[in-house]
């Protein structure tokens, strides 16, 4: 276990789920070395014929074909330097029935022609895409049937609430919850995170790897005010400013949770070995920082006329990433009609404060291999 | 080849795109038996752990899943009859990227659970699910990696406009027609669906089975009228009225033309023989009939208030089916600024004349067998 490879950079951090694209950037880049090292090592055992990777929770966005892409090039530069014919590559992008597949698919259509012309330049295996819409929490793959799983910020996404929270005026762990909030949200973590270990090991071959991707906690106190999520707190606020104004019942913000957990390395580490199908390579915490967010210095500003322009962004930020998220968790539990209102006063309240120490996105990296 | 299962009822036929599911459902229907025959077939040779069934040009309305159900509901009551275990189903969902597969994955949600809980009421075998965008004219998947091709209503779409056509004031195979251009549009079917047969039999196992089914024509004329297709004479229709009003020059409809093809039975065994990796077990050309489509006592109906409510349902219709596959071609080639001008007039025209005969959908089915 390295927890060596952290990145500090001053105390700013996630203003708004906005910057969760911007943040899995450089997660995603951050963690590049990592992946390189299982793909080669996977690829160069074998030199197989075939080669099958899974993005699970690949999302929609920008950085959704990054990592194939990456990956790819990897392999080819590989077979290149050892002279070796490329190989088959059968891609695999997960995500829940919700997710917008349509603008995945969209985007194939030059990633190839894209791939070949700009980066590889000379002839590469052919290269099969399949979109798998339905939750990593359960099987989504026949067995053993593929040789790479990746996933990048989608773990911290439990499979439901925890049962019987009394997590009042809260929508998440937060330093006035009670110890029971916090316990019930870890054995969801462990249960979840198992039943994932165990439906990936079914479904990876022997010798199979898997990089894994989660937003996390330094320390082993989810309470730890540092690793709080400025998110839910702001949300919580909106939330209870509308049952102080009648619009919302108190007893409908007490009973709403949201469906997250940010596990420390331990925790991560332990599931693994308590699961037992995995071999760990590596284990690592690095920090993401917004200093090079072009919406840090935007918001940083005093300027009203800054925050309002910056509004522009948050708005359409929050209705793709945001909205897409906690749309249908609110909804359910709220109805259809408040929605705006809460995104509204949510919006509201992010651009008029400006808080006094942002915080990094923390984040655990594991290295895997199915066991033989 | 078996002509004789023939369904003739009536001079009555399609009046618009928008009765394409009616017909497509009636279609399914119709060729159950024969998809039943291939599937039994394949099944019982082998009994296979798992079978990976393929529905190319899946679409996204009420009959992209009805297949796949019948499938699966014959395998499990065939395991059921033998006291077998059952299979692993690995079913694919393509079509092009642009095709809503968004509305595909959203539907599987409850798919599964139905199937169980109104259909087989036993266990059944794990079902997986991929949705696979990308031309059937091209590689789809990998080397032998399917047991079942289906493929229903999809492969009268030509991958392109025929080259070189010269065929003023129409915009598919007329009556006015130079035979250049009939020629011309069976070319671009001869190659294309040689392409489709070449690709599938590098994608299908050794003896695994596809049944096609094609909207076609009963003889061996392209130019044969009762056989030429309503809505595109409609189009033409209001496409050369914008041209005589000024809003489209002459040149531009005389450029464009709808890359489709109704062949006969005749001809798609020619290819079938000619590509030379399929045994044919059968080959049928069957009517089906608007007869029972409640659109159809709309349409006869004299009351113009009875078509201006039938507007509504063809509007929504257009709207979904018509335009869903039209619009690029048309965006493409007259621009955005004047589609939905295009489409009124379109419905316009379809709700003003009341077409004395219209026409069955006359459909071509072939099952094969992939030679060892």
């Amino acid at each position: 276990m390295n927890l060596g490879q952290v990145h500090m950079n001053g105390g700013d951090g996630e203003t708004s789920y906005a910057n969760n694209s911007f943040f899995q950037e450089k997660a995603i880049s951050l963690t590049k070395s990592i992946r390189e090292e299982a793909i080669i090592s996977l690829f160069s055992k074998t030199l197989p014929r075939s080669i099958a990777i899974a993005d699970l929770g690949c999302s929609c966005g920008p950085n959704t074909l990054s990592v194939i892409s990456e990956i790819i090039i990897v392999v080819e530069k590989f077979c290149q330097e050892l002279n070796c014919s490329s190989t088959e590559y059968k891609i695999f992008f997960n995500d829940l029935s919700g997710n917008d597949f349509n603008s995945v698919f969209k985007s194939l259509d030059n990633f190839k022609v894209k791939l070949l012309d700009e980066i590889i330049k000379t002839e590469m295996g052919p290269c099969y895409f399949f979109g798998v819409p339905g939750s990593f929490y359960g099987r989504i793959f026949p067995d053993r049937s593929l040789d790479f799983v990746h996933s990048s910020y989608s773990l911290h996404w439990l499979s439901k609430v925890p049962e019987g929270l009394d997590n009042k005026g809260n929508i998440y762990i937060s330093n006035t919850s009670p110890s029971n909030v916090v316990k019930a949200y870890y054995k969801q973590f462990q249960k979840d995170f198992s039943i994932f270990l165990k439906c990936r090991a079914e479904e990876l071959v022997e010798g199979g790897r898997m990089v894994l991707t989660i937003i996390g906690r330094r320390n082993n106190d989810p309470c730890d005010t540092e690793y709080l999520c400025d998110d839910w707190e702001v949300l919580a606020t909106a939330l209870n400013d509308m049952v102080l104004q009648g619009f919302i019942k108190e007893d409908q913000v007490n009973n709403f949770n949201i469906p997250h957990y940010y596990p420390s390395p331990y925790e991560v580490e332990l599931e693994v070995l308590n699961e037992g199908s995995f071999v760990i390579n590596r284990i690592e915490l690095f920090e993401t920082d917004i200093s090079a967010s072009s919406d840090k210095s935007d918001f940083d500003s005093e300027s009203k006329m800054s925050r309002l322009l910056l509004c522009d962004k948050i708005g359409y930020n929050v209705a793709r990433c945001m909205r897409a998220i906690l749309e249908p968790l609110l909804v359910s539990h709220f109805g259809e009609a408040i929605i705006e209102d809460i995104f509204n006063r949510y919006l509201e309240i992010l651009i008029d404060q400006k808080p006094k120490e942002r915080k990094n996105s923390v984040n655990v990296t594991i290295s895997l291999t199915r066991k033989g």
